[in-house]
């Protein structure tokens, strides 16, 4: 039966309802740079940052590490099962009410734990779908996406549409299908696929031809069966290149538009791109945006940051303003996230092991992309890169340049200009320069 | 006027024709297991293996490094311009002999310097071409790849074919246009193309949608050359992932296969893949020629190694056993190499700097690549890892996972399966187990 | 009640005892390399290598990682508390049996549960102790080193004796006190400390100065506490860069040996130095064992080997002959490792979770050494290297290089020399030379 | 003769002097934050920063990389040898003046070019320093450390003071004869030592202890030598864990403080510390600062940053504020740098090859360095970290922590006390909540 909010209980210790008192509030416990109903460029902060909480990190996580037992001290820590569960649910949305967070996503094995069969996890799942959908309808929160976890449980050792056990591969088809289902009963803007096992420990003894082609094998029935069931929102790949497996299959933005183009299913995807794993994939978080987006594959982020010099996925809040500003450059020039959002990919640190860390660190992370939206937003204003990007490429806007892009040069027509033109005068790329107005825009703005 | 191999000059001091002398032999000037007419699998060793001499590291290089100026003594030091270019033709085909290497690679710009104009570089590269022509005829030593340098001119600062400049990219495309001239002149096997500056150093300043645009529009007219000069070699891109730029497009296999999908150019080329660029790109050497090999894209192989702490191109002569055996493995399951080969993009050390060095380097090399070969082989021909793969996934030859294979399951039968299959059993991937044994085949073959 | 080993439970499958059957054995449970009985250079191939077997990976570790839940299949998994304690011993011993391993080694925490307070925690130990004590008289297998695990319990969340709290210290201090009690009662031929929570997650709530204070004097009052109770096994450090923390405190030998003389401890204390946690570190194993050596300062050594691409510490069985041969001919030029030894701590991967997964894991490790010490024997005794370094540095055995080591040299006598010696010649460094030499005797010895 | 700065060449284009306008200036020759008579905390922003311009990357680096030619465009491009080398002190103090820079630093090669000997290239320096000595006469401009290059020439293949070759050592012991000679005569506040060469490229070929033993007689005659010419500028040496070395010896803050200790050296010598080494390292810059300063060993500081995707030394002016601000913090805390200074040893990027991209590349490392100061300034003035710091570490200040502290806790009195103290209780360290603070801070000050 599920059950409305219970405001007796108060999960996040002191932390009321986070509201905006501006920059110079000295109130930990207040957003500095995020005012969810500021305007600008014709829509509100809240509109353009579609924020979400991750349900994993924030509810389920328990602080344990490689080297470590749990640390996190949770109001509904002595709680077992089905009522751990529930409890779960109503500390989410007491949560997203304080930090007035208009979406959340989820993993299935987050909400709702495994029974001994998978009748009895679906039925768990059911439950706690109900009890998700009653508060959603409450407090107007949004279930931004939906996913299944197909790395915790053992059965996915050796993967889940790549292991090399078929009865792992039907049951993940199950998976994902209740996943869907899920997806339409609580109305998901997007579903997920992270192939967190979907990769090899090694090449010796794994056949990478057969697995990518059962990974798309796998993708095409949850494309076919989401038409079955009129589930329309967008589906979502996340790469990431390792971890836990030695090499992941779509290890980044370039290989996963690879793997979907090679087995046709780049009309059916978008990509969902998370900072660490960009890191650890040897790439800046705005390269990987901007890789989707000239694809026009930008579906969603998930909004963290890796530790530069740790070579694993420390999943830290995103605090660092130059990544959040570049990114939302990204975005912005994207026209938005569409029905992607930027979801808290982000755990605090085992350390921060007190309920209210939770609030200050979503508190950190809204601020820095709110404060990186409005740099972003004057930068592109201001068309402080685009002129510059214009100016440095207007030789191809006319004369042997114009005729490249018009596909009217060819090799003999080029030699011939070269042979003519002795001397070529190239102009300087100016990056200090435009570094030393990258820190004024975000000091300033 | 083309000039024979004059063999009164001895470039590489004591070093006579390297022999094989077997695995017992301490002559350091010999080989220990390269024997090249040696038979196995209906091929010689030499067939297989195809070896490759890179004329910018063995003939151009000087030892320079970011900090330090040439080391490197060579006989032909002290000639400058085109006595210098013909000096080094002659030492290159007296090594070549000495090595009895098949083939060799080189850039336009190692063999020929520029002249003050396009016009007279361009003389200088025939008159070189035309001395090499009649080396290779009276050598019977064939041109593996040529190529264009577009990396080290100031002009290409910005780039080549993606600089933000038209005059830049129309000098590229007179560059290629020679260079497939040159391709079909010496009778090149393939052609390789490295973006070497074909990418940016920062983002605020970079088009990053028009370069690839450009880039493709480039790599389409060279296509169209080639065919309308009946230049029928094949095309080869080699990935790198940085180095001299901060991201350079054709990052890895699958990043390249995207960008040839994605332009409609995957007919055209194959992949041409280093050791250290993989590396360098977070991968294994074996994990970028599998995901070639599985595309039906592998062409040829750069053969070096990087070292696994240092986070440039070191481009050291391949001497890892372990590299060598899985590289031969996927070239081997591959089919070999067809018009590709085994091409030594390595260089000694800036310490190694006495000219018979040159020669204990290629000999390690190909030494450590003709022991790969008969391991490799070896565990092909024993089906060490086919019968190991073959069992691990056998749940799909037959049931539900063949169902899955030959497309005639779904979601629902899926899911079906999996809620009448309450236990799910996985074997050991045994890699351990893997691992003993390929050292026993490394060590005994 | 110390229970004799009850020779009934067969813990790992169809694996009876190993033996050494020759390196064209094909019986996977076999040694190849191995020989214990052997002997070169005047000791036996067992007494050589001193293999211990790593009690947390090998008998608690059960197959979690960052993303998933435990995967091994174990006999005793079903057992809980001490039962479970007790079955650990059993098939510690059986498996020492099996693999005649001379040494083991454990923290605290892997063979004794924590009980509710300190005081029971204290008496399972005692229990368990006893147990193994008995084991260890019936089979002569003795105990390499012992340590306290100080970073799984939440109460090590910010350190051990580097917490910023008080309490926590004092409790670290009581566990290694009973450490120390558990090292001599068991004949601990060294005692560890491994700081894995001895660092920070971020300097800007962390004191360093303090924490490293505090860090000495916790050594010194554990230095003052093993003569007080007359232990005089080896005390040794065990460096580590990262992981679990951002920073670890003694990071790299060098770092441990600047702590250990910034506050006189260098005559207390070797090093336990890891193959994983060097490459963590940036350099080669090879290297911090010569570090350690060259400073009289290596103690003992932790077998195994991360993967170069992977940021995070994966503790692989060491199977790479050239690790294990430059890592064997340092300890050789060492004069062994004195009371240290070669301890596996090392797991096998999460999807190698059969129970004689651990015994091919063990085989294919120990093989792997022993082939590295035949090898690094041979390359010492043939004067492989010694010679090229003797020739190398010749120029310090005589005129100027000679003043120069006998302190008769000073800047004015050597500028003069300097001016009167117009020109220097060096030799090349012959790099690919020795590799491909090395190579040989890998493959030949 | 030397000759005054001839006002008539105006090597730096458009560039006039670079006047303070202020955070809402857009005026790209501006300074934004740097407002060199600004005073906080008693001293002006000129006082604490002691800013310093490194000859080399400003007026010798040409953008030659390991793929490229020279780029840079440079005024004095077109001269050679000793006047290449005047029309240099012109440029540099006419750099000096524009930006009002109090030091400058350079290494011998960059001020005047190698004689065909030894002793024509100290005439050469004589004639240069005598120049310069008379230009920093004129304007004020100090010497904040001169250095020897001792990497450059291939006589340094193998080392300076670590070479194989006794005659490399003697021609490096004259050559930093000339240096600490040059030092005295211009009043160089400080004399670095960085061994670019100290270190080795494969241990196969290498005699570690030796080289180390070697490199402290080198750096004990220099202290000598300092002493006998009465130069008492402060010795400091500069860490780098390796390129162009696979290993440096001083490798980080730690490693080169363990040098100094092992040789008796550490009262002589202080550390000059680098932000793109210390990354390189796998350190941020803040941690080797807070390590050098708790040793009372950070002498001075080479400003510059690195790219934190990239694995090689990219040296780029130093613009994240992150960064600017925590370096800047240490140094507060260590009473400002001494005789020290902030010396950007950082590069434009090879395609920012416009003589003023030097203007705008110093204003943007200046503009950050200040902005961090202030940051700092009121980070420590609102004791922001060390009120957390104080209250995390109280538990030392009482009981058994105080205890713990003076020294009168042993193992025993510590059991007793957690043997009766049941539970530990320990506190979140709200790292979150910091990164909040300090994003809040950077923005605000």
């Amino acid at each position: 039966m599920a059950q409305s909010h219970s405001s007796s209980i108060n999960y996040f210790g002191s932390a009321n309802k986070v509201v905006y008192e501006g920059k110079d509030s000295t109130n930990p416990l207040a957003f500095k740079y995020y005012n969810p109903q500021e305007v600008i460029g014709g829509k509100t902060l809240k509109e353009h940052l579609r924020f979400s909480i991750a349900y994993w990190h924030t509810f389920t996580a328990d602080g344990t590490d490689v080297f470590g037992a749990a640390t996190m001290q949770r109001p509904w820590d002595h709680y077992k099962g089905m009522d751990l569960a529930k409890m779960r649910v109503e500390a989410a949305f007491e949560m997203f009410e304080k930090l007035d967070a208009p979406f959340f996503a989820f993993h299935d094995r987050d909400i709702a734990p495994e029974g001994s069969t998978l009748k009895e996890t679906n039925q768990n799942l059911d439950m706690i779908m109900g009890m998700i959908k009653d508060y959603m309808r409450n407090s107007g929160v949004k279930l931004l996406w939906n996913t299944a976890n197909m790395f915790t449980n053992p059965r996915f050792v050796h993967g889940a549409a790549t292991s090399c056990n078929a009865d792992v591969f039907a049951y993940a088809a199950a998976q994902v299908k209740k996943g869907l289902e899920t997806a339409k009963e609580l109305g998901a803007e997007n579903y997920v696929f992270w192939g967190g096992r979907e990769g090899y420990e090694t090449l010796l003894n794994t056949d990478l031809k057969f697995e990518l082609d059962n990974l798309a094998r796998f993708m095409h029935m949850a494309v076919d069966y989401a038409k079955e069931i009129g589930y329309t929102g967008q589906f979502l790949i996340e790469p990431k290149p390792k971890e836990p497996t030695t090499h992941q299959y779509d290890t980044d933005a370039a290989t996963t538009i690879a793997f979907l183009k090679q087995y046709g299913l780049d009309n059916h995807f978008k990509l969902n791109l998370e900072a660490n794993h960009a890191t650890l994939a040897g790439h800046t978080f705005e390269h990987e945006l901007r890789m989707a987006r000239v694809h026009g594959l930008l579906g969603s982020v998930d909004a963290n940051q890796g530790h530069p010099l740790l070579g694993w996925d420390t999943d830290e809040f995103p605090t660092d303003l130059y990544s959040t500003t570049l990114a939302m450059y990204e975005i912005l020039q994207n026209g938005g996230l569409g029905s992607g959002g930027l979801n808290f990919d982000a755990k605090v640190r085992r350390s921060s092991f007190e309920p209210d860390d939770l609030i200050y660190a979503h508190i950190a992370g809204m601020d820095a992309f709110a404060r990186g939206l409005k740099v972003a937003h004057k930068l592109i204003e201001d068309r402080v890169f685009e002129d510059v990007i214009q100016h440095r490429y207007r030789s191809f806007t006319e004369g042997i340049g114009l005729e490249i892009i018009e596909g009217r040069a060819n090799f003999h027509t080029l030699e011939q200009y070269a042979l003519n033109h002795k001397s070529i005068k190239n102009e300087s790329g100016r990056q200090e320069k435009l570094k030393a107005i990258l820190n004024q825009y975000i000091l300033e703005v």
